[in-house]
């Protein structure tokens, strides 16, 4: 869950490894928009991309999947992406960064989502922001959380076709951003759940649970964090790539980022105070199930002692016959029998007083 | 207690979406102010409101409640309200935040008191606060808090009819605030109570509701810290519409949100010494439990086992009926029985000698 | 113990409410020197106050007791005090600081001492600072701490008599601070008796002082800290009402606030670690409890089985009289007794040698 | 584990102490290149070290072994080394810091690695970086972790042979740092294994594993800490050693430190995390056991004291032979034996029904 | 441990008070060194010291003793030091910190040493630090900490006879600063002693133990932690008492420090991570001990009921003669032994094959 592919050691900066296991190969999807139209479409290689933007227009180039290492290399080349970004872009599991190189803005982001079995993953979306041309790199071809995009693009209302590449930046992070509240939804849910169980039937599932919770909720830390950095530094970036009218969208963005910490940390806090309910939950359990052993034992212990005492076989005789009248002459009383009970009877009464007084029972 | 709603990821940014569940239609209250007199009314529609305040006037414009999407779309262009910050006034349960758009300063509060059963609660107030207009936005027509500034304003004492909108606004921040003050003083009289129960008879309910109380300084925390940041930035403002002689009640407001917070820290360590005193308080019952019935099994299952010992039934004769002295002569002897009592009564006392070194009686 | 007096949400600033619970009427005393002499003198009411100090003089009026608003809100417009200088006044358990109002520096520290009781209390010491005149607020004709500075004045050695009211105000900041000293010398005290209690005898009460003191501990640093920033603040202060020649000595008192703090800091992490050995302690004798009881339990109830088996009636005849030689032929072996006791004892030495190996003996 | 050779308490500054224990004799290797080509040899002392690098060359002088501080104090003479540095060259186990000295940039990494028994290792690693020649001082002779940057100039590919010092610096902190992704990802693979433990069968062996790798955590963070400050200072330095060209790299490598801060971070709160469960899994098994104990034990402690008061002999006659009827008439009862397993039948019955509303069968 | 030193309350400020408890009487050494050579002596009182260093000479006078307040205020007016500086001198126990007073830089350290029965113990430095003087003030005649300061004047290497004042205070504070690392090592060895007994046999020593070092290292860093803030002052003071030549030792002065720090904190964490391994360690131990009892018990307790069973007295005739056949047939059963024996053994296998799946066994 925590892992992050790297070269080997000592290799060179910039050299591009082995593509993450289980790469797909890239599919490439071209849209390009201005205020008149847009115009979409899939190629197969790098080769049949187009260089640049037409005039007035914005170019906006999808490579989904991180399988062939060569289209990777060829498509650096192509439009000058720095080598060190491209060594990012294949060793999955980056932190969320940005760094200006060159001609563009390198952005590093991760998407959260909550695969079939439930589980956090994370999937790497490296973005390469220039004048007019955006180039953004997924590890699959999992359309889901760009789909809004373009189909406001297709729409072409509010403002994405008559800003530029800089805007379609923003409203791919936004829309990485804001997938991160239904899973936030989700883990609140799940926490609900919990506590009700915490204070009824705490069991080992329980704490298995809260544990995978409060995981989750560490990972989103991590990977949500730098990406409030990420945002940041792209509302106070000095390049001209990023221009005056966005920062207005990308302030509203911050506040998402920072919406969305709050809201882990809230978690978090409520995921550590439940441990700590668990915890004081299972130790009172354990006091009670003492305490009435301990009533059950203290209380039957003496007597069973006592009967015991008068099931013993001394003998009213010696081996010689002669008479040995202190051996256990209770036996022989007209009341003994009643006697015995009442004593026992006064010893319970009188546990059951001091168990009283201690509030065990 | 934690949600927030968030429009769906990947929506254009500043769409308005569907009202917060249960939302009532607006009602509209117009409140226009000077150091003459003052003129309230309530109107039906956005169209009925007057478009600016009269000359030398001040205008106050609640809206109470969010139930009419259209409603607020038609007050935003009226007032040239900007579409993210309308997006945010939907959105109910948004963290306190001051953002300047255009003509106005936008600030998110979150107004906190208990309900009917003593659940604590957070209502947003959106404020919207130009030169000399003001427009306050409610999810409920619920006049408790700001009856009192009503009142002032009809009054017409003190400086609130001889400042402007931004001294409306604070009296209304102010308002606000100083909720939390009944909030905070009946969590500490509840942390009180807690205090005793603790360790006179701590039980299920008081963990559980030291827990609940946790939970709710957790959240006041969560909507005071970034008050106490609005309030900061009002007075740090080099927006025009805050003036000079305001912003020395914005420093004693300022004031207020720090000995709030402070009380709020306070309190959470209070909480948090409670649960570790509960801890150690069952902890130390178990562990008086434990010696209890220890020193009780410890006493008598010695004794039990000798009495069943002298229970045996080992006949002096064989089988055959050939004498077999070694079976259980003692209990022929003729002292047997207050020998073994003897015996009984000395490993008592060796053993409640041994208690008593170990201090456990 | 955390409370703070404060107005009803939604009143006018600068309201001055009801006088504290138990507020006394107040007591006026004056005293005006300068390095020829001093005067000192007691009046009744405001008015009997002198305007302002005599040439070259320094004028320190106390007002002892806050039952009388009236009085308070005639010493307030004779003296041009801010309403909301008044109003922190009135509404004791401030948070200590320093706010420049006007002509003034406006202090409000808080006195912290044990009560008869051996509790923590705090008095809050409210003072106006001007140029040659000092007004300092108190809640109680409580003389104890200010007296050796007023000894100082009439004695009319060191810098007292020399310099202005800056460094009066001074020597009453020394005072309250260093009070906390002895506040603290006491604390850790109590803290070396617990730790002794702590291994020896973990009880009840051990576990409720640990938690008193940290409590007072937690109390104190609220306090103290903004004191320190109170200082803080005088030593940079830009207003021509602190001197130059009094840096030096807020300065060294600057040092005491943080030496205090210092210590507070120490106390708390001893207490915190008490507490952790006082559980590991619990935990430890819990354990110790449990193994001499399984000990004991385990090494009898074995034996006590097999004399309960020799104890039982089974008889070797049948109902109808024909011989049952497999029912407890036992009981007629020539050694059955001494064989019988022969296998509880190695049973016994298996035990222990167990018991041993694991170390619980 | 954390130790750290110092000097004598009073030894005057920049005395070269004792070197190591177990320090060998120091081999020199010499590496001359530039664009043009390679040139390596070993050398045996001091003496025959080139003073300068040849025009438009680097070198490169390893000494590796820190076994003769004659030979230390020579190379620090021949090359002007500053004495305050050979200091720290030989005081081995010294937090990476970095220094300007004079004409050099003084630089100590610690490398980590897992040795042979699985623990985790840091060797010193002290690097003089001058214009063109660069002075690195190992303890052992260990090529492991600088093989690949030699292998890089050999090959002469790459930025290597064309950039200065300054970037050979850089190649050998790369591969320094970079070695801590495989130490990671073994620690990361060991918390997997101990997670499953400690919800399945928590042991002693599970929690002192669990302490080495939050042990060993706290070790890398002790290290990786301050490189990350490092190379910032590298980075940020306005010597003219580090050049433009390589300060993309730098950048670089600060990110990796970054990465790996973040990967001990997560591997920290996963430990302790794993701890917490740790604990609470052990407190629920105590709980089950404790549950089935007392079960079992007030299930039949009723039951057997009922068996031992019908096992008790006392006698229907009094030792004088007149009858004692009272005394335990229900042996005698025809159907006394089945209403006395009714009896104890339904006992059971009820403490079943009492657990199970208990929740504890 | 952490008690400090104070005037009572109220005190003018640059009082001095009583000398410290058990202070001795004062002892005056004077080194007067240069690059020509070094004059040592004894005097008795503040009369004979000379006024001012020799031209071109360092004047160093210490003053060993507080005993004597009247030699204390004789030595503050001969060479002008500021009395609120001599207040802290007397006032021992201070936290390090360094003052600028008029010609002189302040410097207060704490010596930290193990004293005989291996307790942590400070004492109290006080450097005034002039031009071409430098006075220092400790508790004791105590040689230890300076005699190798001391000797390096006498043998005249190094540094110590070229440079100033400053340089003496620098080699004064890092004699200092460099005994922590002994007290240090101690503290690890320590540490690792116990490591081994948390899982072998904790046991109440251990944590009292643990507790103690936990302490020791609290108390280290409150006197360390200052210290830094000491050299770091100095290093950045712009007093032309500090000369350049000093600055690099002091830059290697403050990395000790840093070390020291570092250190500190590596143990603390590793003492914290000992008490929660003890605490899970004898969590573990009780769950075992538990374990053992739970099987021990369950296992003998239904057959000793079993046995008690057989062990009644239910006689095969009522009172009055006529036949009970339904009072325990079982004993006249012709295999009822075997038969018993056999069903407790039944039950026995159940149990243990219960206790293996529950992995008890």
């Amino acid at each position: 869950m925590f892992k992050r592919k790297y070269s080997v050691p000592g290799t060179a900066p910039a050299t591009l490894g082995a593509p993450p296991p289980e790469a797909r190969p890239p599919v490439f999807r071209i849209t390009e928009y201005g205020e008149a139209g847009v115009n979409e479409r899939t190629v197969e290689s790098v080769a049949d991309l187009p260089p640049t933007a037409a005039d007035g227009k914005i170019l906006w180039i999808e490579m989904n999947g991180l399988g062939d290492v060569a289209a990777l290399k060829a498509l650096g080349e192509k439009y000058d992406l720095h080598p060190l970004a491209l060594e990012d872009v294949i060793n999955v599991g980056q932190r969320p960064k940005l760094e200006p190189y060159g001609a563009h803005l390198f952005v590093i982001a991760q998407m959260i989502y909550h695969d079939r079995e439930s589980c956090l993953c994370g999937e790497q979306v490296s973005i390469f922001i220039g004048h007019n041309i955006l180039i953004s790199i997924q590890e699959e071809d999992d359309e889901d959380v760009f789909t809004p995009v373009r189909e406001r693009i297709r729409g072409g209302g509010g403002y994405i076709r008559k800003l530029g590449a800089d805007y379609l930046a923003y409203a791919l992070l936004d829309s990485i951003v804001d997938h991160c509240f239904p899973v936030l939804e989700k883990v609140g849910e799940a926490l609900e759940e919990i506590e009700e169980d915490v204070l009824e039937k705490p069991g080992k599932n329980t704490v298995a649970q809260l544990h995978g919770l409060k995981r989750s909720l560490m990972q989103l830390r991590r990977f949500v964090w730098p990406e409030r950095d990420v945002v940041s530094a792209l509302l106070h970036s000095d390049s001209t790539i990023v221009q005056a009218e966005t920062k207005v969208f990308l302030r509203d963005l911050y506040d998402h980022t920072v919406q969305i910490m709050d809201l882990i940390e809230a978690y978090r806090d409520v995921a550590t105070g439940l441990v700590e309910l668990y915890l004081s939950s299972v130790s009172l359990r354990t006091n009670e199930v003492m305490r009435v052993l301990t009533v059950m034992s203290s209380l039957f212990i003496p007597l069973t002692f006592i009967v015991g005492l008068y099931g013993m076989n001394f003998q009213n005789t010696t081996g010689d016959g002669s008479p040995a009248p202190t051996n256990m002459p209770e036996l022989h009383w007209k009341y003994g029998y009643l006697g015995v009970i009442a004593v026992m009877a006064f010893i319970s009464v009188c546990q059951i007083f001091f168990f009283k007084k201690k509030k065990w029972l």
